[in-house]
C-alpha cells in the first residue's frame, strides 16, 4: 500500500536475484528501514525477533529462509534442517508451516542441483498469491462495509481492529484491513478504532502508521477501551486477522481478540475474522490444543525507546521485582464469530461453513502429508 | 499497609497541625516521595494531576482541600468557592462530592471563626472512617477467598484485579485488595493477577508495587490477557474497586473493568466489586448518565520516563500524527456483577440488595440535600 503516495511491499528480492529485503518493523513508526537477509540464520532471526511479523508475512519470510538455505546446500539434510529450524522460530502461526510445506512439496522431488531455483520460483509464486489472496479478501469484505455505509448514510463506518492485520503483516493489502482499504479507495467514509495491542503496541505503532500513511481516518484507543466504545454504540463492525484458524472456525489471534469478541457479542456488533486459507489448520477442530506462545516478560515490564541517533534505552515501567506473564495469543471460540472472510468468500465460522468454501481435507490426509514431509 | 515492614498511610497531617502530606503516586514504583499541600490550589492540583488517585483518597484529599481553604478564609463565599473548585477537579468519582458534602454539612452551621477547626476535626474523622470502612470490607470479603481456598486445598487462590483499588487508592487497606491483605495476613495462599491498566499503568506501577512491598505473590499481565487466563481457568475470582456505583448496583470503574466482567461471566468466574457506601450514587439507577472523564490523548501516545537523577523525558510511542481517544472509565452493568462487598456486608448488585444493607435514600431526599448544599 502507499507510504507518502509511493507503493510499498513488506518483502522483496534484491537486484542480485537472491538476497531478501524486508521492512524492519521494529523501527516503525518512527523510521522506515529495511533489513537484508542473506542466510537461513538471518531469516530465523528476523522471524523470531519480530523484524517481520503477521502470520502471512512470517510464512513468506520462512519460504525465503528455505531458499537461502538451499542456495548454499541443496541436500535433503540441508532442506530438513532448515525446515525444522524455521518451524521452531515461532510456534503459533500456522502459515509458517504451510509456507515451509509448500516449498518442501515443490523441491523434494527435484534434483538437488535445481532445488534452489525451484524454491525461489515457488516463493515468488507464494508472494504473488499472498497479494491476490488479500486483494480477494478485500473484495469479499467490502460489501459488509458498503451495507453499513448505506445504513449510516454519510456518517463514517466505525471499524474496530486489533493488533496489525494490515499490509505490514502480509506482503500487501493486509487481511483485516484489506476491506478497509478497498472501502477507503472507493470513497466510502470509514474510521478505524485502532486498539493499542500491548505489550508490543502493534496497533499504535504499525496499524496507526499504515492507516495514516495511506490516508485512512483512525483513532488509537487503549485495548481496554474497546468494550466501552462498543457499549456506547461508537463501533459498527469488528474486523481482525488470525494467526491460526481451526477447521471448526475457532480462531487463535493476538492476545485481546477473545475479549473483544465477547464485547461485540454482548453489544450485538458484527465480529468478522479475515484470513487466507493458509491460516486454517485443517487438523484441528476447536483449537484448545494450539500452542500459545509465551513471550519474554520484559515486553510488559520494560519499554525500549531510542533517542534521535542515540542508543536504544530499555526502561522499566512496572514495579521492580514483580513477575509478569506474557501470552501472545488467545483463542476466540467459533460461536463468537459472525463470519470468516477468506479469499473464496465469507463462511460462517463452522466446519460446514469452511468446508463449503474449501475442499474438505480429512484429518487423516493432513497427517499423511505431515509424515511425507518428515520422512 | 507495609512498605519494607514499616506501616504507611497515603495521607496525613504534618506536625504543624494543618498542612497535609500525601504520597506522590506519580513517582511510584521507583521512588517513595511525599508532597506537602498547603493551599486549596495545591489540593486541586494533587487531585487533577493524579499525585493522589483512587476514589476514596480523592475524597479525603478534597476534604482537606476545604480545610486548607477555610484556614485562610472561613466565609460562606470561600466555602462555596472551594467546594465548586474541588468538585470540578475530577468528574467521575462520586466520593469527591460525598467528602465535600460531609465537610460542608458539619461546617455550614458553625460560626465562621470555628469553621476551620470543625473542618479539620471532621476530615480527621473521615480519615479514620476510611480505614475502618476498608478494614470491614476486608473482613466481609475474606470468606469469599476462604471458601475458594478450601476448594483448592493448598494451591493458591488466583485473584484478578484491575487498576489500583489497594491502600494507595485509599488511606489504608484498600477496597478490592482489603480482602486479599486479610487473607494473606491470615496465611491463606493467594496469587494476584495484576492487570497493567493502560494508559497510566496503575496496575503495573501501583498495585504490583504495593502487593510486592507487603509480600503478596502476584503476576503482572497485559489488560488484554485477563480474558485468556479466565478461559484457561487460571483465575478463581475477580475483585475490583469502583469510582461510582448506582443505587441499582451498576458500577463505573477504571476503563477495562466492563470487559473483564464480560469475560468473567462467559467463564463463570465470580466477579465482585468492593466499595464503601460513599461510592454509591443514590440518585442514579443504571449509570448511563455518569460522566466518563476523557483524559489527555498523550497518555496513550506518549510515555514519560525519568533517568536516574535526570529530567523526565516524554517519549512518543504511537505513530506520529495519529489521534487517540482516552476515556478513563467504563460502566459495568449490574447483571454482570456477582456481588458488591461493602463495609456492611455483601449485597447482590441490585436496588433491593443495596437497600437491604443501607437505609434507602429516595432520590427526592438526595436532590433536596443537593439544593441545601448549593443554597
Amino acid at each position: 500500500m502507499n507510504i507518502d503516495g509511493r507503493n510499498h511491499r513488506t518483502i522483496w528480492i534484491d537486484d542480485d536475484g537472491w538476497s531478501v529485503h524486508v521492512i524492519d518493523q521494529r523501527k516503525l513508526p518512527f523510521s522506515l528501514e529495511t533489513s537484508r537477509l542473506t542466510t537461513l540464520v538471518d531469516a530465523c532471526d528476523a522471524i523470531r525477533s519480530m523484524v517481520v511479523r503477521g502470520a502471512p508475512l512470517i510464512g513468506i519470510t520462512a519460504a525465503y529462509g528455505l531458499c537461502l538455505a538451499l542456495r548454499v546446500d541443496s541436500s535433503d539434510e540441508s532442506l530438513m534442517h532448515a525446515y525444522q529450524t524455521l518451524l521452531a522460530a515461532r510456534p503459533t502461526a500456522i502459515n509458517l508451516k504451510w509456507a515451509l510445506d509448500e516449498i518442501v512439496r515443490v523441491t523434494r522431488s527435484v534434483d538437488p542441483k535445481r532445488r534452489s531455483h525451484a524454491a525461489y520460483a515457488h516463493a515468488a509464486l507464494l508472494v504473488e498469491r499472498d497479494v491476490s489472496t488479500n486483494r480477494a479478501i478485500g473484495d469479499h469484505g467490502l460489501p459488509i462495509i458498503e451495507r453499513l455505509a448505506a445504513q449510516k448514510r454519510s456518517a463514517p463506518v466505525n471499524i474496530l481492529t486489533h493488533c496489525n492485520a494490515g499490509w505490514l503483516g502480509c506482503v500487501d493489502w493486509g487481511t483485516a484491513l484489506a476491506p478497509v482499504y478497498k472501502a477507503h479507495d472507493k470513497g466510502i467514509p470509514v474510521h478505524v478504532f485502532v486498539s493499542e495491542t500491548r505489550p508490543r503496541n502493534q496497533g499504535g505503532a504499525l496499524t496507526a502508521y499504515e492507516l495514516g500513511a495511506h490516508g485512512v481516518a483512525h483513532s488509537l484507543i487503549a485495548d481496554s477501551a474497546a468494550a466501552h466504545f462498543m457499549q456506547r454504540r461508537a463501533i459498527d463492525l469488528c474486523l481482525v486477522g488470525a494467526d491460526r484458524a481451526t477447521a471448526g472456525g475457532s480462531v487463535v489471534n493476538k492476545i485481546g481478540t477473545y475479549g473483544k469478541a465477547l464485547a461485540a457479542r454482548h453489544n450485538q456488533i458484527p465480529f468478522y475474522v479475515a484470513l487466507p486459507a493458509s491460516t486454517i489448520d485443517w487438523t484441528l477442530l476447536n483449537g484448545e490444543e494450539i500452542p500459545i506462545e509465551e513471550r519474554d516478560s520484559m515486553e510488559l515490564t520494560h519499554i525500549a525507546v531510542r533517542t534521535t541517533n542515540g542508543p536504544v534505552l530499555t526502561i522499566q515501567i512496572a514495579a521492580p521485582g514483580s513477575a509478569a506473564l506474557n501470552p501472545a495469543f488467545d483463542l476466540t471460540p467459533a460461536d463468537l464469530i459472525t463470519g470468516l472472510i477468506t479469499e473464496r468468500g465469507i463462511a460462517p465460522a463452522t466446519q460446514d461453513g469452511l468446508s463449503s468454501l474449501f475442499r474438505r481435507r480429512p484429518i487423516e490426509t493432513c497427517i499423511k502429508d505431515l509424515q511425507l514431509v518428515h520422512r
